[in-house]
């Protein structure tokens, strides 16, 4: 027997295990069950992926939040059909992923029906991955292209101060012999959570990610967190699109620009109160053979031109993994979670 | 009197005289009227703006394309309209602006009507620069966001030969007090043009850019377009937009990948014959203030963090310039365009 602490062992738990109990927590702080089955799913999913920077570890963020009155865990989105292709929705301070799920059918079928339609969600809180939002819309044949903007921490290249957020772009398509091609990138040179894991675990940033509250450049983690900035990825290119993001998610939305919302009187509060922008396309409208025959043939040609992998891989194995051997939860996150079920 | 030869000075031209020259120039070498005054008026007009690139620079490869049998300059597209919201072209192996602006009128109506709206032109050449597809829109009070691919000059992220084009991605809005926010950015990290500008000029290309033919990193201009190849911008993440711009521009429209048409057979040949997507989306759908006004919100808040100069404004000054003093055309240029004129 060792004289070292008893540290609990890893878990290795089945998707639905894990979503019934990040459910719970939700609804202990104060969510609908409507709600909590929703971001339980995406947060369960995300771990399953092995993208933790947006999985468990995103759990005690909803819960500050939550707790500190921020969002609205009860909220019922209101849902607009303005135009045979344009679906509207007033998340109504809520989270933004029930939102999309509440609009979810009428934009498929608007988008089948159209040829393309647009979903603008308004009033919404995005803390969570921007992949599992346009991942199903790809598994249903469909092609998905979404924005979400967030909060000032990214100065636009050329400027002096941050008033961008992260900005993702995710974008999802069919193919014929595989899972869809997913794509979710930050519009920063590096994501929020990336910093905030690298901060938690004492490593250091890649040069050219970001600035400390100077403005001078740094790889310090917690210097970019306290009063820093990042930047944006590929310089003058990446802050435009950083930038149409914003007009995409904010302003075609009604929604806040990244530095328009004031949680001061909210501590604890971490989520973003913005807007969100996704667009569906039936790519059965087009000419010419399937789309999806046309997608896997650009694959095989990315792997003859010596590509090992491409984006999405990484997940889809960790995801095959987790469905053979379980989502592996270290223990003491796995206590921590528990007991946020019961607190 | 100076005993140096004779050289042509400079010339101020208005741009209606230089859209007739150029005009010109595409009749004398096959095109049909209709086809000639779309070229003309959009090198014309890059031109003006001083985006030299896409300016006159590109005519001897537009008559070299010509005068090949690559492609047809008397297409005449065939619009189909497939869906509320979905227009396509067949562009007759034509330009891809001839196309387009022979579908814009039903895809302004149907974006006005159903909020949103795509148009997939196929069997397309695009030589031009991408933003004066989609700037008209945004003086109409549209957001506009268009994609082309190219040809194989591209690296993919990781892999070891070139498979991309250089797929730019340009995007444009409307915004309350001054001309529309527009980019036009490609996915390569730089773009083909410039190369091109940069080995005339006997000048290096910054660090980044490229590869040479044994796929080691160069400088060299030369390098680069002789058995080299580019890189995307900003690594992964420029990457997998290029490979967006695949899917979208060729996939979906029915078109060719960059990687995927043989012009052997047509030496002089120099434009790609691939696809182009466009999606126009209707603001005036959106909940909350007007969208020219919050997107003008944003362009104040950007200059308040220190912005001197928002994407578009360089090309801006440039036309107002023109607009003043005419458009200069360096005199052995001019000989140039008007021997071509009657070549």
């Amino acid at each position: 027997m060792s004289a070292t602490p008893v540290t609990a062992v890893n878990t290795s738990m089945a998707l639905s295990e894990l979503v019934a109990l990040l459910t719970r927590i939700f609804i202990r702080h104060g969510t609908s069950p409507d709600v909590a089955a929703v971001l339980a799913d995406n947060c369960a999913r995300a771990e399953r992926d092995g993208a933790h920077s947006h999985g468990v570890f995103r759990i005690p963020g909803y819960v500050s939040t939550l707790n500190s009155g921020w969002v609205n865990g009860m909220a019922v989105p209101q849902v607009e059909d303005v135009a045979s292709g344009f679906v509207r929705v007033d998340a109504d301070n809520g989270f933004a992923q029930p939102a999309l799920a509440a609009a979810r059918p009428l934009l498929v079928q608007k988008a089948r029906s159209a040829g393309i339609a647009v979903l603008a969600i308004r009033n919404s809180h995005h803390f969570a991955a921007l992949w599992p939002d346009v991942e199903p819309f790809a598994e249903e044949g469909l092609v998905a292209l979404s924005v979400v903007n967030s909060m000032t921490c990214v100065v636009p290249h050329g400027a002096d101060r941050p008033l961008f957020g992260t900005n993702p772009i995710a974008f999802a398509a069919p193919r014929a012999d595989g899972p869809p091609i997913v794509f979710d990138l930050a519009t920063s040179a590096i994501a929020h959570g990336d910093v905030q894991i690298a901060a938690r675990k004492g490593e250091r940033v890649p040069p050219g990610t970001g600035v400390d509250s100077l403005g001078q450049p740094t790889q310090d983690p917690r210097a970019i967190l306290e009063g820093g900035a990042l930047l944006p990825f590929g310089g003058h290119k990446g802050s435009a699109l950083s930038m149409m993001v914003e007009l995409l998610a904010a302003a075609l939305t009604g929604g806040n620009f990244s530095f328009e919302f004031d949680w001061s009187n909210h501590p604890g509060a971490k989520t973003p109160w913005t807007g969100q922008l996704l667009i569906v396309i039936d790519p059965s409208k087009n000419a010419g053979q399937g789309f999806a025959e046309r997608s896997q043939e650009l694959v095989r040609q990315m792997h003859a031109a010596g590509l090992r992998r491409l984006p999405g891989d990484r997940r889809h194995r960790a995801r095959a993994r987790s469905e053979e051997e379980g989502i592996i939860i270290d223990g003491e996150e796995l206590e921590r979670l528990r007991a946020l079920a019961q607190a």
